[in-house]
Order: structure tokens, then C-alpha cells, then sequence
């Protein structure tokens, strides 16, 4: 441990020259990533300020992320690769006269724009717009390029194994759902889902003329017994990042799951949203990637770890569908941009996709962090965090009885936007209201604002 | 008229000689659009040639659109803005190793990239990467600012009275289509198609449960008496340019549509997918335009007049759809890039779009005109042109017994590829082979290029 220069004056409370201290030693890379820092006790004398002052900074430098503190080893520095510093503005929406007096929009469903690697991306774009497939309807799986890269990154990041040839490219993940609706409707009438789980595939399925059978979802995830019970031979799920209660299906429960697969004669349908943000440890396997022959389809989106706004998702076929499909759709025109598709598939081919990943992740981490911490500290006690290990918004539950309408109304009326999720559920509800937060596109400075007008609203 | 500046000399045919002269001027604009010719016999006096050579030669201006003929009225210096002259060079398709013999490939549906406004585009592209969308998941209709140049431009072009919260955006007229079919399946069980027609449209339906009730396409379009016999009340239909025969549906007939879905109480779904390409004379209203409260759902797209690869499609909704669509579809995100969206708003915005039509318009004309001219040249009474008045392509039918397949195949061995038909008809097959061919990405010395290895091919 190497002693903190910091140099106090009587100018400003002491609590803040320290925290200043400190964060800019930090973001200065003067103090590196996982150093040990003094305890509460040690700075306090090293600095001549009482153990109350050295406490409040620290609980600041937590709350922000800048540290970490770990149980009876003390307070270490964040890792983190960069520090996207920027005051806070109004979220976008504002044109709707409603939303001018929103200070804070907790809405999942948008990136990082100041992490956004718009110069790469730009000049592959201006190299695409040169080659001949701008001219030309696209291939019907998809571009192949992007198939091979897709292909690619699911080995390395998912331990699937498979190639472009299985890969179909879609505009969304809900036209890929519709698309696949129509070609499992030919042997399947009924589809188990998560209970809490996504409506939006939910309502594809439904409108698709499917039978909805809910399923629960307890501590480890989808209730195996519950489906084991059931007719249906279809499961849509979200094994590795349950939405929205972000539990991860445990190894055995999926063995389990692959195994019913086979018995029933049916699908898994792993909707893999947004694995590539695990904060705790690496991703666990995809269901697909667990057996061979496995009777899964696998699907996943470059809108949570890249851009909404380009609508790319993709989906892995077994061979079998993957006939059907080809013969069923054979006149169906691709519907995602081959300018977007070829352009990802030149980022992914010059690596800037494995480190914009890589840098979204620690971004997001320490977002995640400062808005658990922040919240723990504003409610204590009264509040349960909901799936704080991943992905890019978590549930709260505050321990009171007050509708969740009620509470996005309070909320609101302090300037705060924060999300029901009592449309996930289906036929029941949970006892306390649950709320979502998303927090991709909020600076640290606005989730911390954020959580004090939450906490002015609710106490 | 004036006289033409013609010196021959004796080193090569003359009319070699007169052709490229004239073909000079011209190009250079010393002959202006619109100017009338000498006649053969005047031209054959003027310089001291046989009236065969001048004929000849105006042939050759004639086939390759520089200039066109008026029945009793002579010849006239043809309307284009641009020239495009480049090489013939392969077509895109070429890593197949089958399609490395192919010189010509008149497929429909990819669009002339010569005469594409690459500069303006790529200029709006770089502007909208700056906007906070791109960071976002889009509004569920579309980009607001898209829909409004759209409701202009529908207005301007075709008469149609919108707003923009009429108008629902999509990735593709497919999706689009799926996703009314599943609107519509609550209240109607079959659809009246037209025959021949889209087979894409057709697969939707037939996907998502509708029973198809194809309708004859005659002279005049969609035959009524056949549609006010059966039970449908949806029908499908391209009333602007019949695809694939090119018929417009006249007035009288439209009306009599009109009619029949108010007493019906059904719809007509309008698909006006290129009705910017008409050559010789203005577009006629679309169905939309005629009635107000008109049972008429128009769907268009960007994919034929700008770029297939950007994939935008839109159609404007009633507001008894509207309604249902908004509420039915409430958990859907937009499936078309809100970046190319807003790209295409900014260009319109810009006065882009209209200038782009505009020079699109006799960039194909001529085109058409080349294509048509060499047809009749090679081919005689041979051959049957279908469709030549509007349109990206048109339908050659040989008076000849050859079943289509060896049509096909005997051009492929020329190193020609041209398309079938019959995929398009329900049930029957016209007495001689149709066959397909597209020009919109050939130059016209591919054009003729194309048409000579035909006949070589066919006779």
C-alpha cells in the first residue's frame, strides 16, 4: 500500500477535497486498477481528519464506482478501462410535451452513446457504401460475410459450434420469433414460457395462434417440474439472463431441459439477449453449445451490446428446420439492411467489435455498481435489488404496499421515469410492485441523480 | 431543322460514321433533347449516301435510345438527362462458380448504381450518425420525420391525402404484409390474389392461414366479374403496374373496386411497389387517391426506386386498422433501421428524392427503349413484348413451343440469364413461354449485349 498525497485546505468540507483526491488519482491511472487503499482508520490518521470525514468519501467513491469494497479484505480500486465523464442532459424523448420535465429516463432498451465507437464504424460504413451488394437485394439467410463472423463469435464467446450455413439473419429477434412461429405451427399448437418472462415474444406467439403455457420462474430459474407436467414441446426461454428476473439457469437444470427437449420430440427456442454482460464471472455455456444435436434454437440481437437502431438479430437453425425454412420461405426477401449487415461484418473482421465489447463491459459494470450502490445507500433495508450480476437493467422491489402505478406516478413527478413490470407476469402478481431500471444509456452522474429523486419520491 | 454537321471520309462504313456523329452531338447536347431529325430520304440527299446506309444507322441511334421515332411525324432527338456509358462488365453475382459464364444477368430488383447519388447520401449518413436515434430503439411506426416526407411525397406524387400517424414503416412490403395478415385473420379467412402475380405477397398469406382465391388478370386488369363471384372481401392487388403483365387497372375498373369493398366490407390492399417508373404518360391516381374513406390499404416501398439493400417499406393504414394495428402489435419494436430511416428523411428533406426520381425516370426510360428497340430488331413478330410502358422490366414471350426451363437454359449457355414465369401463375400456364427480364442495372451496352446472345441463343 503506497501512502495517498493528498493535500488538505480549509477551503471546502474535508470529506470532498478527499473524495476529489482520490477519483482524479484514479482516473489519472496514478492509483491502478485493484490497488488496495487505506482503510477507513489508516487514512483518517494519515490525513490528521476524523474516521466520519474519510468514511463519507470513501461511501462516495463507492457509490460512484470509482472503489470497491470487499468483506474483510477492505476497500480496493474499480477496474475499469474508461471513464465517460459528462453532465447530465435530458434523455432523448423529449419532444412530447409530457417529457419535458423528465431529469432522468431509467428506460432499458438504449446504449452507451459517448462509448459508441462512431469512427470505426463510420469508416466501415464508407467502405460498404462502395461495394456492389448496396445496389442489390441480399442474400436470403443473410449476408454471408456477417454469417461467417456471427459464426465466429459464438464459438469463441458462446463455446457454440456452427457455421454460416445455419445462420439466418433477421431485423429483429420478434420477426426471426414470427418467422419461426409459422414454421413450428405446422407440427406444434402450444408454447411454454417464463412467468415473469418477455411479452414481446409472448405476444408473437399468441398472435401466431399459439397456446400459451406459463411457466414459473423460481430461484433456479424456469420450473422443470411445472414443464415436465405440461403438453407442450416447445420452451421459449432466457436461460443465461433470465428477463426480467436475471437468474441463470444452473447447469443441471439445463442438462435437464436438453434432455426433456429430446424425449418430447420438441424445441428450446434460448433467446441469449445480452449475455455479453456478465460483471461476476464468465458467461456460462449456451444451451446449444452444452450437446450435440442439440434440439435448441438459438437466438440473439446486436441491439443490447451494440445498436438498437440497425436491427440486426440472428438465429442458429437445426437442420432439420433449417429445410423447412429454406422450402417454406424460399420467396421471402432478407429483411435487416445488407448496408448495416456488411458493415458489422467489416467491424467484427477488424476486431473492433472484441474490443468494443470488452469496453462496454467495464462501462457497464461500473454503471451497474454505482446504481446498487446508490440505491442501497438511499433505501437500505427497504429495498430488494433484483438481478444485479448482469445485463443492463435491474428489478427493485421496495418492501411497501403501494401500487406499482402509483409509485411510476410519484416517481414522475420528481422528474424520474422507471418502468412496471406487472406485464411480464401472467395471471398473478408479486406480492410488492416490482420496478425496472435500465441504466445503458445514463451517465453516472444521472443514475445518482436519479436515485436521490427516487428517493425524495418514495420516502 | 438543322443541317448536321457530317464529314465522312472513306476509312470505315458510312454508316458507322453517321451513326457515331450523330450519337456525338447528341451527347455533347449540340442536338438538344426534343429536336427533330432529317428524315432518311433529307439525310440520305444531304450527304451523298444511299438511303439503306441512313437507315442503318438510324436504327442503331434507335435501338440504343438516342433517338425515337413518331409515327408520321419522323425522328427525334431522345430525352435523358445523363449518359451513363461504361463497359460492360459482369454482374455481381459472380463468386458462384456456376455464374462465372454469366455476361448478362437481367434480373429484376437490383437498381442502376451508376446513376445512384452516392455523394448526398453518404452526406446525410454522416449527419444522422451524430444524432441521438441511432443510440436507441425506434418509434414503433416509424421515424416521425420519415413518415411526414412520406405523407408529401404520397401527396405530390399520387394524389394521396395522409397524415403521418397513418402511416406505419416496415423493413420489407413481406413484413408488412405478415403483419396485416395477422391483423386481418381476426375477421376475413380468404384473400383474392391476382393470376398471374406476386408469388412473395401470395406465400405470405398462405403462411399465415388465409385460404387464396386467385383471380384472373385480362386486358384490363384484375377481372371483376370473377372477383364479385366469390366469397373474399380482401383482395391483393398492383393495380398501377399489374406485376407481373404491366396492365394498369383503368378507372372505370378501379371505381367498380372501390365500390365493391364498401359493399364488401372488406379491403383492398393496393401494392404500388414502382410506380414512379411510367415512360409515357403521367401515373394515374392510385386507388387510395379516388374515394375519400376509400377501404384501401397502399402499401410502397424504397426497394425498386432507391435501394433494395436498405430495406423500407411503408403502407398507410385506415384508421379502424390503425387503431387495432397500434393496439395488437403495442409490445412490437420497429423492424426497419431507424439510421436509414431518418437518412432517407434528411435526403427527401433535401430535395434529393425528387431529383433522384426524376433523373431514375430517363435513366430507365432509355433503358426500356434500348431493350424494346433490340427485341424487335433481333426478334421481328417472333417475339411478344409484354409490359413496356412502365416498369424495371418486362415479359418477352416467344411464339414457340420451347417449354420455359429450355428458354432458360439454352440463354445460360450463352451466357445469359433470364427469368421464368410460370412460379407466378395459379393453376394454368400461358400457351407459349413468358419470360422475365429486368434492366435496371445493365448499361445499355449490356442491354444489347444481352439481346444479341438471345437471339444467338434462341434461333
Amino acid at each position: 500500500m503506497r501512502e495517498l498525497m493528498i493535500h488538505l485546505n480549509e477551503n471546502s468540507p474535508k470529506y470532498k477535497q478527499i473524495y476529489h483526491s482520490i477519483r482524479s488519482l484514479i482516473e489519472n491511472k496514478e492509483l491502478q486498477p485493484n490497488t488496495k487503499l487505506p482503510s477507513i482508520r489508516q487514512l483518517a490518521e494519515i490525513l490528521y481528519v476524523s474516521r466520519n470525514t474519510t468514511l463519507v468519501a470513501y461511501e462516495q467513491l463507492l457509490a460512484e464506482g470509482y472503489i470497491r469494497s470487499e468483506q474483510k479484505r477492505g476497500y480496493f480500486v474499480e477496474t475499469f478501462e474508461s471513464i465517460d465523464i459528462h453532465t447530465p442532459t435530458l434523455h432523448a424523448e423529449k419532444s412530447i410535451s409530457e417529457e419535458r420535465k423528465i431529469k432522468v429516463d431509467f428506460r432499458a432498451g438504449s446504449v452507451d452513446q459517448h462509448a459508441f465507437p462512431i469512427k470505426a464504424w463510420r469508416k466501415c460504413v464508407n467502405e460498404v457504401l462502395k461495394e456492389d451488394i448496396v445496389y442489390m437485394y441480399g442474400e436470403q439467410q443473410g449476408d454471408r460475410l456477417l454469417r461467417e463472423k456471427i459464426a465466429n463469435y459464438l464459438l469463441q464467446s458462446r463455446g457454440i459450434r456452427t457455421s454460416e450455413d445455419s445462420i439466418v439473419i433477421g431485423s429483429s429477434t420478434q420477426q426471426l420469433l414470427m418467422h419461426l412461429s409459422i414454421l413450428l405451427k405446422n407440427k406444434y399448437s402450444s408454447i411454454a414460457v417464463e412467468n415473469p418472462g418477455y411479452d414481446g415474444a409472448r405476444t408473437v406467439f399468441q398472435l401466431c395462434g399459439f397456446q400459451i403455457n406459463p411457466i414459473e420462474v423460481r430461484k433456479k430459474g424456469l420450473c422443470m417440474k411445472q414443464l415436465e407436467k405440461i403438453e407442450s414441446k416447445l420452451v421459449y426461454i432466457t436461460p443465461s439472463h433470465q428477463f426480467p428476473t436475471g437468474v441463470t439457469l444452473p447447469i443441471a437444470e439445463r442438462l435437464q431441459l436438453l434432455n426433456w427437449a429430446h424425449s418430447q420430440n420438441g424445441y428450446i427456442i434460448e433467446d441469449d439477449y445480452d449475455s455479453e454482460f456478465r460483471y461476476q464471472q464468465q458467461p456460462i455455456p449456451a444451451l446449444l453449445s452444452i450437446q450435440q444435436e442439440a434440439r435448441v434454437i438459438y437466438i440473439s440481437t446486436f441491439s443490447k451490446a451494440f445498436l438498437p437502431s440497425i436491427r440486426l438479430s440472428y438465429m442458429v437453425l437445426p437442420s432439420e428446420l433449417l429445410d423447412q425454412y429454406n422450402q417454406q420461405f424460399a420467396t421471402f426477401e432478407q429483411t435487416a439492411s445488407s448496408i448495416h449487415q456488411r458493415t458489422m461484418a467489416r467491424f467484427m473482421e477488424r476486431g473492433h467489435w472484441d474490443s468494443h465489447i470488452r469496453k462496454m463491459r467495464a462501462t457497464y459494470k461500473r454503471k451497474m455498481h454505482v446504481l446498487v450502490s446508490s440505491l442501497h445507500l438511499a433505501f437500505g433495508k427497504v429495498i430488494r435489488l433484483i438481478g444485479t450480476q448482469s445485463g443492463l437493467y435491474i428489478l427493485i422491489q421496495l418492501q411497501s404496499s403501494v401500487g406499482e402505478e402509483i409509485l411510476i406516478q410519484q416517481a414522475l413527478e420528481q422528474g424520474v421515469k422507471v418502468y412496471p413490470t406487472s406485464n411480464l407476469y401472467i395471471g398473478y402478481k408479486p406480492e410488492f410492485s416490482i420496478l425496472k431500471l435500465g441504466f445503458s444509456n445514463l451517465s453516472i452522474e444521472e443514475i445518482q441523480l436519479g436515485v436521490q429523486l427516487l428517493k425524495k419520491a418514495w420516502t
